[in-house]
């Protein structure tokens, strides 16, 4: 399999990272040796590399901040849609920052790929979100994969889950998926406030400078329309969804709350109801034997329901450039497989 | 697909309420719209009906424990092998109850339906724990599959899970695989005795008259065999694996425990070593910030290690016929869809 990488940051770093780590055994066990023929940057530049890269090289150049032009043939001035083009790639991995607004750049390279018949493989929630249902629609015309395991709980299995295990429709969602809130919230438990676990949550990298999109439950939102779209089959504009975010909870009350038996979690829910999906994110107050109320720290975790099975739960990483390379590395390989 | 049910007790009743239910929505979902042609139970007698009989009789013979004859095509004086060999069938579920000792008759039946090239799935942890690998190499050397998603865990998805969805191997599997002795301990923690809260166990038919399977280990045993052998890739026979039950842990170990932050737990672990895979089941007295001291009552749970996730965790039910029921109907579903 030939792949493009349009975005080398974090985690296209990750992706490399852990197919040089796990690529004999991918290739023992599955015949599975991807090539990446082209890699295109916005700051590290353009390569085009039809025999493929070298993963050493290309890991070294990330370290070292190079110019990606230096590992092959230099694809200067060609922007990103002339590299989809012209790549001769079999599957593109979109993996440029995300615009919960537009859903752009990405949504175009999306579906300029899948019109070129060429499997797209992304993490990047905007354009899930906000076409989700058309660029799979647009996949499916094509006769190729639209996969996206990343743009949710990063490297925790949820959508392979969802399509590859069960045998019901899944009612109900329910679950904690934005670790840099998860994070401030366990912080404020132990007395700081609110200021000083978000600065805590900076000095470790897990909150941004400007930490708006988690901590006002943009980030959450996206995701929970994703999984309302994706999963139950919903119809949802972020804009249709009642969205809360953490700064307007009283310290004293996150304080307060486990010596009354309670933690203060930002929970994601969306259900489906007699006809039609609906999705909320907000603050809740969980009594402490919530399985939810258990999970601390950044972790992330699913509930998922269904009949006959009640609630399944899945916990684990949420972020993470290693993490979420693992989920792009597990699309390519469904797709590999012919897993569909 | 034509499908020969080999024992109709709680999970083939099971089965066949999950299959009424989500019937419909398999067939539109994924155009499945699997036939049974033919029912063995020891108890309640052998139905051939090559046109696929009808799910609601099927159902209702349960209930009114009549005999199966009455629906179709007697196959009176044919034992399972003979059924096996004469009906039709694509896929063979085998349902009978489990012997840990010898795998039989079970093992027997599943070597037949694979030479004969038939799909097999079941829920009996015998012939996986004993003879998994050879069962899969045998299935693989006839061009079908062996599917056994039943057996750890019930209907939470965990073999498809690893199957379908990671992209590293699994280095170590850690979790709570028995929910008869989950609820006796977390039953004990609120002062019960432990002959109190298995009788309660008893009384609630989470545990059997005969409990011992439960309360010695044994099925927990079962469980870790089959992950460390089917999962990580060891070689182990039960009698290898050190396994130590809850009977000997005194009931004011187990109260006194949750007072200084912990909680004793049955644990059973698999990892791989440089060489070789290695198990163990027994008591262990967790720190309560361990995710599985936070496992109540029925409730499974196993994590998942590998590179770079970390560990997975997974929370869903262990037991249950309907559970289970859709533990074969996930299974059958994957040959259909040509998951593999």
């Amino acid at each position: 399999m030939k792949l493009c990488l349009i975005g080398y940051g974090n985690v296209g770093y990750g992706f490399v990272r852990v197919l040089l780590r796990h690529g004999l055994w991918l290739r023992e066990r599955f015949g599975f040796a991807p090539k990446i023929v082209a890699v295109h940057d916005i700051r590290r530049g353009t390569v085009l590399a039809p025999e493929g890269l070298d993963l050493e090289a290309l890991a070294a150049a990330w370290v070292e901040n190079r110019d990606l032009s230096e590992l092959g043939k230099s694809g200067a001035g060609l922007d990103a849609f002339a590299v989809i083009q012209e790549c001769g790639a079999d599957a593109v991995l979109e993996l440029t920052p995300t615009d919960l607004r537009t859903g752009e750049p990405a949504a175009g390279h999306i579906r300029l790929a899948l019109t070129a018949k060429k499997h797209v493989v992304t993490t990047n929630k905007g354009p899930v979100a906000l076409f989700g249902k058309e660029l799979l629609s647009l996949a499916k015309e094509n006769g190729v994969q639209f996969r996206f395991e990343g743009t949710v709980m990063a490297g925790t299995p949820l959508f392979s889950l969802v399509d590859f295990a069960l045998a019901a429709p899944v009612r109900r969602v329910r679950g904690i998926l934005n670790g840099t809130t998860n994070f401030i919230l366990t912080q404020m438990e132990t007395g700081k406030s609110y200021a000083e676990a978000l600065a805590e949550a900076q000095r470790l990298g897990y909150a941004e400078t400007d930490p708006t999109a988690d901590v006002e439950g943009f980030d959450a939102l996206a995701k929970i329309v994703i999984l309302a779209n994706m999963v139950l089959g919903g119809d949802l504009h972020p804009s249709d969804v009642p969205c809360q975010g953490i700064t307007k909870l009283p310290s004293s009350e996150v304080q307060r709350a486990p010596k009354e038996g309670f933690r203060w979690k930002l929970v994601v829910e969306a259900r489906r109801t007699q006809d039609e999906v609906e999705a909320k994110v907000g603050p809740e107050r969980l009594p402490l034997s919530d399985p939810l109320a258990q999970v601390g720290g950044v972790l992330n975790a699913l509930s998922l329901e269904l009949d006959p099975l009640g609630a399944v739960t899945i916990v684990g990483p949420g972020a993470g450039p290693e993490v979420t390379g693992h989920a792009v590395l597990s699309d390519l390989l469904a797709i590999h497989r012919g897993l569909r």
